[in-house]
């Protein structure tokens, strides 16, 4: 059995990120890897669903033990993902997928070559910023910040293998799972395909 | 408008290949590059259909000039890829297909570094010989001949970026537009792509 891949995923705040994982993860053979946290649950978040909330004597051990793949520190309190757990369902075939911001990303990409990089636009900008306002929940001021934000963000996506512009959910979707498919097709990954089609009776 | 691709496609003989290319070349957006020989028209062939024919006085001329992407002699005549067409129709936003074997493959390799290169391989060198023994149309030589060839080009199949196992043609024939759909997804060509969301109104 081939090794699952590993995907790491970037995305504005408001590209629809969140909804077309979603999609995506009905598909058995994806894997959502959950991140680790020491800030406390907020309202409504589940252990293990939303982060795995741990304590910093924990993360700091993890982190010294080599067992995050990647960490940062925000507000005081460290982000991270759990290296054994990716490492795991990827040697059960699963692909796992690994929402992160671009800084990790771009650690990640030093970390692990085979990983795959897909970075989800907003049709623009602009278009962005009137989703934000539709919703009505921010002020104007966050609102500019998270249009400003996405805008530096999107000038990392040139570093990622592949660029998903959210236009439409469904094509979207099925881009991302395009993605996949080709990624599955690279002769790199055929060792195990080419055996048997020189060996296969 | 951004370029056309530039994709390489080698199989051994006897895999399907003209099968799967013809299907994929219903869609407009293909082109099949037409390779230049120097040998004689067989019955039945066509000029600038089947092969475009020319003299060897000319084909030299275009090796002199840097007319030729790639060429090989073979059995005293030339055969090569002219490289104006093929830059001409990728600069009309036209997805251009060469066909050719493993070494002008990895020529263009070197020569084309934004080429994606596709391999087509029989789901087993065993099956590909019961298929050319039912086609009944070639002696146990050549068939012995053609099997011992197919399994030394499969050996170049790991050089290749993709390689698609024809098993059954339709997944072959989707295959082929998935590796397709995906390169157009690449992050690298997207720049024009990146100036419309960052900039669109």
């Amino acid at each position: 059995m081939n090794k699952g891949l590993l995907i790491v995923v970037s995305a504005p705040s408001g590209c629809g990120k969140g909804t077309i994982l979603g999609e995506v993860l009905k598909e058995d053979n994806f894997y959502y890897s959950v991140s680790a946290t020491t800030r406390c649950p907020r309202e409504g978040e589940v252990n293990g669903v939303n982060y795995h909330f741990i304590s910093k004597e924990e993360f700091q051990e993890r982190i010294d033990s080599n067992g995050m793949l990647e960490y940062a520190e925000y507000c005081g309190n460290y982000y991270g993902t759990p290296r054994k757990e990716v490492e795991q369902m990827r040697l059960e075939g699963k692909d796992v997928i690994l929402e992160i911001e671009v800084k990790g990303a771009m650690k990640v990409r030093t970390l692990c070559p085979d990983a795959i990089f897909v970075f989800i636009a907003p049709p623009s900008v602009k278009e962005l910023e009137r989703r934000l306002r539709k919703r009505g929940t921010e002020t104007d001021d966050v609102i500019a910040k998270r249009v400003s934000e996405a805008a530096n963000e999107l000038t990392y996506a040139p570093k990622y293998d592949y660029l998903i512009v959210n236009g439409a959910l469904e094509k979207a979707v099925d881009d991302f799972k395009t993605v996949i498919k080709a990624e599955k097709l690279k002769a790199c990954y055929a060792t195990e395909i080419l055996d048997e089609v020189i060996n296969n009776a």
